[in-house]
């Protein structure tokens, strides 16, 4: 996997996030076997395979309203890249609140393998 | 090495590079052996032990002007940790430029093992 190549699929996938097609970003990149790593204790700090990630990001969007999204990046080295987003979102039954989040995404056979994300405090 | 002691080190790096004390944050928490990872081809690509990462830190600073840097983060998961750093600066004899740029950080022991660095295009 070149880095021309992890370049332009991580221009193409921050082009759909940016356009605020997060799910069709997923479903056009994610590996058959992509892992979703997030900084949370607990069942979802791991979640592998597209149909789980898939069902976390329908639980995810089902479960939050999102006032607004900005979307930066993205930045590449080598077979990864990061995409920072900044969101203002309401939890279901919860309060308000800004999340600033980046995404850190392995690819691997022109396929997104691995995302990771990081919280700002 | 938990998450509580990867965001304190986090917290307390970044701390000295909002403070500009970039220098400064390296020497006191890298481990001797921290490799240092370029989106780049060609020698400065891959750079390994704390001598060699200093020197490429001092050689960086000899030949850029910093006009300002705005730093963000730290964002944190697991063992690692990003920052973002967005900079004004002119490189010897080049033309003033913009970087953006994103610092990925692995803790390993109390101290940063590896920094891999990722650019905006």
């Amino acid at each position: 996997m070149s880095t021309s190549t992890t370049q332009d699929l991580a221009n193409a996938f921050t082009a759909l996030c940016k356009k605020g097609e997060f799910e069709a970003a997923g479903q056009q990149y994610w590996a058959d076997t992509v892992v979703s790593v997030e900084a949370m204790e607990g069942d979802m700090a791991r979640v592998e395979g597209r149909a789980a990630v898939e069902a976390k990001g329908a639980w995810w969007y089902a479960n939050h309203e999102i006032h607004s999204v900005k979307v930066e990046g993205p930045y590449v080295n080598g077979n990864q890249f990061v995409v920072r987003f900044t969101m203002d979102v309401t939890p279901k039954g919860g309060q308000r609140l800004q999340m600033d989040e980046m995404g850190i995404y392995t690819v691997q056979g022109g396929k997104i393998t691995e995302e990771r994300f990081f919280y700002g405090s």
